[in-house]
């Protein structure tokens, strides 16, 4: 972080951070339904001011909620280089990963239903995780016209194999066809890289 | 049909799949959440006691109408044997295919979020689409032991990709990865028929 940057600011960023957080938090315990301003100004501590002075509406705290649960569950971040979707199948695999898959899927579920908001910014974030994976793809030697597509088709498996886990589907038929995606992506990869 | 069959039963059986198809109309309108047996037996035009007759309980109706959906949703047979997968995808998205789809992923929402008759429904019957798609991949030369984890992200894949279509993703780009799924399943249909 750069230290020289206006200090207020730099507090203003971090405070409105941690508000986001606490949000987030919320919506992981009690799910999207009945989400308030007031409910999360409550348990995040703050005034309903402090709240508005951040997001503004609901609908936009919402929106960058959605973007955050998204960005936490399929994020290839942080993740080790030389095989990052096993780590983020075992990420979003533990308990504290699963509640956020939870609300990925609660969220989704929402979207299809179109409540606007939801929809809005699940579509937007969605479309941004989609690009960053077939940009990620074509690193790995992935065809430009192909990324894409590519990379819906794989995030969607992805999706359907959470909602597997979470209805109570045998878990180890669930990890199998895990292993079975990344295995045909893996034949893939090397058919790239041998191509390029 | 077997004319010989007792009449009586026959019209029993008759008279319970109109009733079932009523119920499953009813849910593709107003959804599972509020739905009840009164409100059900008005919608199909029969007595209360006529539908306890036939589904005992509220939670067994559901358990049907889950079957029935996703049986509609996601059933090979009736589908030409040629190129079944891209059947199944075009009656899905056709727009009666989509009220389909809509109130499926309501359901493995509901599912997921611990309705014990809905979440058991949803494993049995996805348990029993799994298998038979898992057999039908057998029928094409794919290898017993890794039939039902093909059969698991083929599905989940394609639910991932219904959740796309309906939450407004590009549509181009949806169709672009579910093509892009039936190329790689084609290409180890080939694989496997090659080994053989």
């Amino acid at each position: 972080m750069n230290e020289r940057v206006d200090g207020r600011k730099l507090r203003f960023q971090h405070r409105r951070g941690e508000v986001l957080a606490a949000a987030t938090e919320h919506a992981l315990e009690q799910g999207l339904d009945d989400l308030s301003l007031r409910k999360v100004a409550h348990t995040a501590g703050v005034s309903h001011a402090t709240l508005v002075h951040h997001f503004a509406t609901k609908d936009r705290l919402v929106a960058e909620i959605v973007d955050r649960v998204l960005a936490e569950t399929l994020a290839v971040r942080d993740l080790p280089q030389d095989d990052p979707l096993r780590a983020l199948w075992r990420r979003a695999t533990t308990d504290e990963g699963r509640r956020y898959v939870r609300l990925f899927i609660a969220i989704t579920g929402r979207a299809m239903y179109g409540d606007p908001a939801v929809t809005e910014a699940v579509a937007a974030s969605m479309r941004q995780r989609t690009e960053l994976l077939a940009a990620g793809l074509v690193g790995y030697g992935c065809p430009e016209d192909q990324a894409l597509s590519v990379a819906t088709a794989l995030l969607a498996g992805l999706r359907g194999l959470f909602v597997d886990l979470l209805t109570g589907t045998d878990e180890q038929r669930v990890h199998a066809a895990f292993e079975d995606l990344i295995d045909q992506l893996e034949r893939r990869l090397a058919g790239w890289v041998a191509s390029r």
